[in-house]
């Protein structure tokens, strides 16, 4: 399957990112031709999405040293230096950490072989394309995976959260992905996007991308899915992942565990799609996944209105951890974990 | 207890309400002297809650036929006219209806004892106060059983959805109100109001209270709660209803039933309180129960900002149904409905 969005270009010598606040109400590509232009442009979120930061990342690498081509001296320094310029931009971004990692370990790699110049800046783009290219085929896997799992002739109802698409990634997507994968297939009749309050990105990105690939679908809040659910309307649920434990534990968007509650309450299969590196062996079980606690503002306010008396007060978890016990199967790019069988 | 909010009242022959639409912005009485502008409130939402609307169209009645006092013949008519223009502004509105046809039903009763003049007025206006002060008696009764029913010595943490506390009634409330009634009594410490998409009144109405009374509290996204729930920060979910059938299954704002299951899961006591007139004997369970569908651009548009590519792809629930197997009890002005031990 080919991407029908670019969330994040290279062309002559120019980054483009689709600037994902505007969404869905303008369709705007920003030109990045410095790394303080990557940088404000991720800092304010117009690039989100794990995936999609790395790639964004490595290629504002190559923006950063493309001027130091030459200059045997300094190309090193000006790579560390850009190197921690953008991790700066989102200190709690692993894959923009481990994409500017990447790019660094080629950079030393091709510099101690002594290249420069025009040789040295196409190996760099390469790599950089690479880990585009990369992205783009661990989607592939993944749809292919999930596909086999949906036994033909089955037209399947499924609800999503937040958003776990082209736009989170290099241009396919994971969860999202594997739902517009099976539509294609026609196994996926209809979609059911949360509006993933605080910040909607059910309602803005998800909806916007689905409306691209023509699936009917209807936006709903969050807190109506477990009626959904209950009332029969939903076939699976499919969401994306953040952390995954060695348990099977599974972090992601807060809301998450609600519908996975009510998933497994009705027995309808509840599936998490996410790469393999989501997988942490680190971490043992889901009480040891340190839960990020945003600013509440994000809830109080809404275009800069309070909605609420005191937005200090509001208590804004980004994630919540849903038990093992409640998923059906995780479905990564190397690998299904079916935790129970699937009744469709 | 006494009233610390009036969303209602009557002084000096003129009706004022709390103008709610801009709560918690600003704090605006409106001074209602025509049915005309009671309409206009009532359409606008400026006054809401089912209670709080039955007070007001009964004051609205009065301010309506107050210049027909003296014509013995156009009294009736004139009474029948005002009762079908209160009636249309929110026809869904049960308590509206009812408070509407007692008053109809008084004026009739005293225009046949050939009462007429100040004395009409008069007996009219004692009419609309006791439907305020049965309101408020209601909820002091449902306040003295539920504290009845939570041993001393316990200091709950408690969560609840939507709005149902003064600001929906005469200024007491039901579910909210027994919130404020145990904090009173030192046996609730803290509170988690849902923010209560699509229409904010958790965030907007209920934070706005709890500021008011002095209790702690939290406003949380509605998806948020099951995680609450799970890490065991929540003693008990306490919330209103809007029907409940006769089997005990319980309609009430989209997203109870979202809480309910996570409180089921983990055994965290789930209460419906509400006047004894909420419980419909006609209706035999849960699925006979309409759900209202709402307009999808409650969602899907935030201050005329639209949020999603399309409103009308939004699907938007007013209600819920709550099976009474999630529900530990039902505490109404009249009596308690225990569906299984409570369990603190």
């Amino acid at each position: 399957m080919e991407p029908l969005i670019r969330p994040v270009y290279f062309k002559q010598d120019r980054l483009y990112v689709l600037d994902q606040t505007l969404l869905p109400e303008k369709e705007v590509y920003l030109e990045i031709n410095s790394i303080e232009e990557a940088v404000e442009a991720i800092k304010e979120l117009k690039v989100r999405g794990a995936p999609a930061l790395g790639i964004a990342a490595a290629y504002s690498f190559l923006l950063g040293i493309k001027d130091y081509l030459d200059s045997e001296g300094a190309i090193l320094r000006r790579g560390r230096e850009v190197k921690n310029i953008l991790e700066a931009s989102r200190p709690t971004a692993v894959n923009l950490f481990w994409a500017l990692n990447r790019m660094y370990l080629k950079l030393e790699q091709l510099v101690s072989k002594n290249i420069t110049g025009g040789e040295l800046y196409s190996s760099l783009k390469a790599e950089a394309d690479l880990i585009l290219e990369e992205d783009l085929n661990a989607s592939r896997r993944m749809f292919a995976s999930f596909l086999n799992l949906v036994p033909d002739g089955l037209s399947l109802k499924v609800l999503t959260h937040c958003n776990t698409g082209a736009l989170a990634t290099g241009g396919l997507g994971t969860a999202l992905g594997v739902i517009r994968a099976l539509h294609e297939k026609g196994k996926v009749s209809h979609v059911y996007a949360t509006e993933t309050r605080p910040l909607l990105q059910g309602a803005r990105l998800t909806a916007w991308e689905l409306e691209k690939y023509g699936i009917p679908y209807n936006v709903i809040t969050d807190s109506a899915a477990a009626y959904l659910i209950f009332q029969g309307k939903v076939d699976a649920v499919i969401v994306g992942a953040d952390r995954v434990a060695s348990n099977y534990d599974t972090a992601n968007k807060i809301g998450t565990l609600s519908l996975a509650v009510a998933a497994k309450f009705c027995n309808v299969p509840f599936f998490v799609v996410c790469p393999e590196t989501t997988l942490d062996p680190e971490t043992s079980e889901g009480s040891e996944i340190k839960i990020e606690l945003r600013s509440g503002a994000e809830i109080g306010l809404f275009n800069g209105k309070k909605i609420v008396p005191d937005p200090e007060k509001c208590l804004n978890y980004a994630f919540d951890v849903t038990p093992a016990e409640f998923i059906t199967a995780i479905v990564t790019d190397q690998r299904i974990v079916k935790l129970k069988e699937i009744q469709w």
